[in-house]
């Protein structure tokens, strides 16, 4: 399980998302939440699915989170089948005191009626400002009127957006012993992203029937491997989550670690998630770059983590990068505070193909080249440690005035 | 011993600098090392003691460090006295292969000549551009004629800038049973400024005398509560450097544990080294606005500095800073993800004098006069976590669209 796309048979579904799976219906609606000048931006999401459906999750680690972390934790935790996932962007409800709870509930009631389930089958994401209390009215208004659809799913990934400049989901198919499993999904991104242990907004859903405990801990490793490997500016949302909903609609025996389709369920449900992942980077605030650094040769895969993850995410190589600047040293700047235990003088970097530090010593490269293979919508940095033999990737993206000007007004 | 300026009646030169306590002469040098443009700026830094000199040192944590560095090092772990610091800025001579340490001693036996002295009583210091080798031929006449006089601190101060837009220094004095004591500094940052454990270049004098591991234990203490929480930009130079060193110009005993002067003189150290970390954060790179951070009501110290300088790091906090954005949800976000442990509904935040945060409850206040408190010059952002006693103080700037330029083009 190297988590290789090519390793097998998948068909990507062209503009596919999380309701391409068999049993999801999704929608999305502008209710005025969410307001960027005069614009009507969606900003309610609800996806219902059509019967009881098995849930795994992840949630930030931030010890300030939203009221619909704590609702969602606890549904996820009850171990019980889900209905349906409301989401609302332009106010996370975080620190609304006794009023931020009740509003949470309530969301959840106001679905639960209309769809004819109990709200604790409901699960709840808030993203947006922290300390303004949820328009409650624009919100019930939205819960009632929000068109449910077989094929909604891009209604709610656009309805999930804050400063994403477009929507980001993708679904694909693979066949095993003649049954077709669909795995679908969603992300959005795009600012206070440096996940731990969860992320932003990130949806999964799959017809294939899972057994639960199968289905967190490979949620666990997936996003151990993705979602969390993406850092745009090293900030952690108090509203990060992570969800994947199996509705078994394709029907068969609940997979779980035994089961023929379990590597193939497990490796495409990571598949969507990379993708996901690296469309995130790709679309950071401001971002004109994605950065994908690799980080090989380390003590341990924690190690190996934390040097990518660190790389990706300093300021100085992001900037670096903004200004095609050959100024590799940075990257070793950054490997060296990761934590990663590494011997300066065995390690090596290369930007792109170029090799511009080989063990310890300068390469005598032409960095006019390196600049150059720094002008690509993608730029891959590598950084052998010379420490052992783990290797992760992570994604991050250049850091640009536009990222700092999105920022500036964020809530005026 | 509480660090406040005001409990000991000090003296404020004016103009002083690193040459301002008996025994230290100084100079700076234009030798074409460091170029930004055409304009040639000193990049060349010579200090020398009139007479052996008792040092204490902390450097970076980053696992990849200077050449410099690592003569540093074991020049103040033999404790032997010392008579010289050399600095370059414009190149780091960061991993530079076997070339860089043969450099390195060739600029401690060059000053050695020159000042009649061993190549091992000279410190080093380098900063600049990782990973091209020293210019050695402009190094070696730039030791040979720069100027040493009683009053060269200043063109020291300028030689050691590297993106600072001014040189930053500072001293002071004190007298205590009819003898008086000088302490001055000098500090040059103003990128890659996330210092652990030590920072940047950061160099003390005084012509007290005094006991050398009394002089290590003091500099720890103040690189703790000074250098240390100064933050531009999360990422920590390979080449950060702090030094304190004592003359006994000044006559008397060694000050150690017990002399009457030593609770005057540690407070005297820290007022000056806690005036050029103020003034580091000031001119942090692209900055227009200083922020100071106090988190109180702490669990522990170790809390409290970590909320603190998480808060005066994150770049949503920054950005918030720079549009005058009354977004204080972010400062929240930033102390939630530091590792702090605390309640979020025990916690209360203030900007400026305005309290926005209540125990978890946002306050009514007028969210105009907050943006209003964002406009000074110098913006205190104050978050109580209600975990228990203790408080520290942090300082950063705002990220701004100027940071973004400044790092895009260092090398080219």
């Amino acid at each position: 399980m190297d988590g290789s796309p090519s390793s097998l048979d998948l068909e990507w579904i062209e503009g596919g998302g999380l309701d391409s799976p068999l049993g999801f219906r999704a929608g999305g609606i502008y209710t005025g939440v969410k307001t960027y000048g005069d614009e009507p931006r969606l900003d309610l999401g609800l996806m219902a699915t059509d019967g009881p459906c098995t849930v795994a999750g992840m949630f930030t680690q931030n010890q300030v989170v939203g009221d619909a972390v704590l609702w969602d934790r606890a549904v996820v935790a009850s171990g019980s089948p889900v209905r349906a996932l409301i989401c609302n962007s332009g106010c996370s409800n975080v620190l609304n005191g006794e009023q931020g709870a009740r509003d949470t509930r309530r969301m959840a009631e106001l679905v639960a009626e209309r769809l004819g389930v109990a709200p604790e089958e409901v699960l709840i994401g808030s993203t947006g400002v922290i300390g303004r209390p949820l328009p409650m009215p624009l919100i019930e208004r939205g819960i009632a009127d929000v068109d449910l659809r077989p094929d909604g799913g891009f209604a709610f990934a656009r309805a999930i957006m804050t400063t994403d400049t477009h929507p980001k989901h993708a679904a694909v198919r693979f066949t095993c012993d003649g049954r077709t499993y669909t795995i679908g999904g969603c992300i959005k991104g795009s600012g206070m992203i440096h996940p731990d242990m969860a992320t932003m907004f990130g949806f999964l859903t799959t017809d294939a029937p899972a057994e639960r405990d199968w289905l967190q801990a490979t949620l666990r490793e997936v996003v151990g491997r993705t979602f969390n490997m993406v850092d745009i500016d090293m900030d952690t949302s108090t509203s990060d989550t992570a969800l994947l909903f199996a509705s078994g609609a394709a029907g068969g025996e609940p997979v779980t670690d035994g089961h023929p389709a379990a590597a193939s369920l497990h490796e495409a449900i990571e598949v969507v998630a990379r993708y996901l992942a690296r469309e995130l980077a790709r679309d950071g605030e401001g971002a004109q770059t994605l950065i994908e650094v690799v980080a090989e040769g380390a003590a341990s895969l924690e190690d190996a983590r934390r040097a990518a993850r660190t790389v990706a995410s300093s300021p100085l190589v992001k900037t670096m990068i903004v200004g095609r600047d050959p100024n590799w040293g940075r990257v070793m700047m950054a490997a060296g505070r990761s934590g990663a235990r590494f011997d300066q003088h065995a390690a090596s970097v290369w930007v792109g193909e170029h090799q511009v530090l080989d063990r310890g010593t300068p390469t005598s490269v032409d960095l006019a080249l390196v600049s150059q293979a720094m002008g690509t919508p993608e730029v891959q940095l590598r950084v052998h440690l010379g420490a052992g033999e783990a290797t992760a990737t992570a994604w991050g993206c250049d850091l640009t005035e536009g990222y700092v000007r999105i920022n500036a007004d964020y809530t005026t």
